[in-house]
């Protein structure tokens, strides 16, 4: 049992809680509590930390398992977790490695691009959003926030393993691809003139979604097929990032499951 | 200037953020930023504080403005600022007051009933696109989140200055008051039969909405005509509780924009 928080694997668990740098040189990130931990694929996690309480309550099925949990006192496992109230097990976990195919494979795409998100919640909201919605995958600018920042992680929900998704350096050059595989570009935009709910999402389609306070960038929005809006009320002024995606996302799913 | 946090209006400031009995036992709250504070209505501003970089910067346009601000020094200021990076400025406002008639005055009601919802931002986030949507009224139970809590505040972006609102001590009463309106009482629940899509939102309408890990109140749902579900693909179990708000409410926005 690890009882000191200057551990060398604590300190390390602790980088890749806390920095981006630390988890890509490892190519690694950290989920936490038995849901997030549940859902990874097998492959994909390489070393499981139960805390000692955790460790007492759930003896028999952690020894059934094959990675067997290294156990942290209650109070070191409280120094390396993310959360307030932490449920005593997490997991270190390899990164996901998708392709632009991975997420061009099906034969109707639908495709989220984001362009500078910056709030945690937001993203990881729109990875679980896209998932029940049944997007295909999801294209991110390399200065969107990490998505293997143990806030995000946590609101995926597990979307997470699920979902394909790629960072690209040239976001213009990703969504010029897209449009040679004939799928319609569609900026979510205030200036929009065309209302989302008119247009026919039973093609191809992919959504530009911009930054919380700045919207698209114009040289992301110019390479849009289409500017759309979401027709508000009232004296609101823009909605909410990952809520604008969601409307938008399911708006396909009704479309698409009406055929 | 104030530049001591042992002040006796700074300790107020300080109660106000974070105390809720503080907040209700003095009927205000507090917003912050020039956004928020701009938006407030007059006769509902009762404070303004603003830090002292941010009065040498504004000096003209506050000194115009009839409630003079009183100046903080800018520790003073991040000590009783709720955020990490303070724009300056912060009110004290008198909370809303209102009343079930309001709420019930349109003709067409589209109405948002929260029972047990805990996450600040999830409600603020409800409220924002509850206005863009042209929601009519909000009803909360009495455990769920203070709407005053300064996290709530901000994710409303300004739509708690608009949309009204009430908590209720009995859900379940208000919701008979509800139907004795003629308005149909729709359960947001995961054992939902009906499609959200296939009904016709074009009359009253009010949704159930459940706490984000244990969904409705079982008491609850059984006051609802019927229980809709919003059709998920992959490993989805659930939505975020603002996301199925928010996707419920635009198809009701999307219907009676159709006539």
């Amino acid at each position: 049992m690890i009882t000191s928080t200057s551990n060398q694997k604590v300190k390390e668990l602790l980088q890749f809680q806390k920095k981006s740098k630390a988890r890509n040189q490892e190519r690694v990130f950290i989920a936490e509590g038995s849901r997030m931990v549940g859902e990874t694929p097998r492959k994909s996690l390489l070393k499981l930390y139960v805390s000692e309480t955790y460790y007492n309550k759930h003896r028999e099925e952690l020894e059934k398992m094959k990675s067997h949990p290294e156990v942290l006192t209650d109070t070191v496992f409280a120094y390396v977790s993310d959360t307030k109230s932490p449920q005593g097990i997490l997991a270190v976990i390899r990164q996901m490695d998708y392709r632009l195919e991975d997420i061009l494979r099906k034969r109707t795409p639908h495709i989220l691009v984001l362009d500078n998100l910056q709030d945690p919640g937001n993203v990881g909201t729109i990875f679980r959003t896209a998932e029940a919605a049944g997007a295909t995958g999801i294209l991110m600018s390399r200065d969107c926030v990490d998505i293997y920042n143990p806030k995000t992680i946590r609101s995926t929900m597990g979307a997470i393993y699920r979902m394909p998704f790629l960072y690209l350096d040239d976001l213009q050059k990703g969504i010029r691809t897209l449009k040679e595989k004939n799928i319609r570009i569609y900026a979510a935009h205030l200036k929009g003139d065309n209302s989302y709910d008119k247009e026919d999402y039973r093609r191809g389609t992919a959504f530009l979604i911009g930054n919380e306070g700045n919207g698209l960038n114009s040289d992301i929005a110019r390479c849009a097929d289409t500017w759309l809006r979401i027709p508000m009320e009232g004296q609101a002024e823009s909605l909410n990032a990952a809520m604008a995606a969601g409307i938008l996302m399911f708006e396909v799913s009704r479309q698409r499951r009406k055929g």
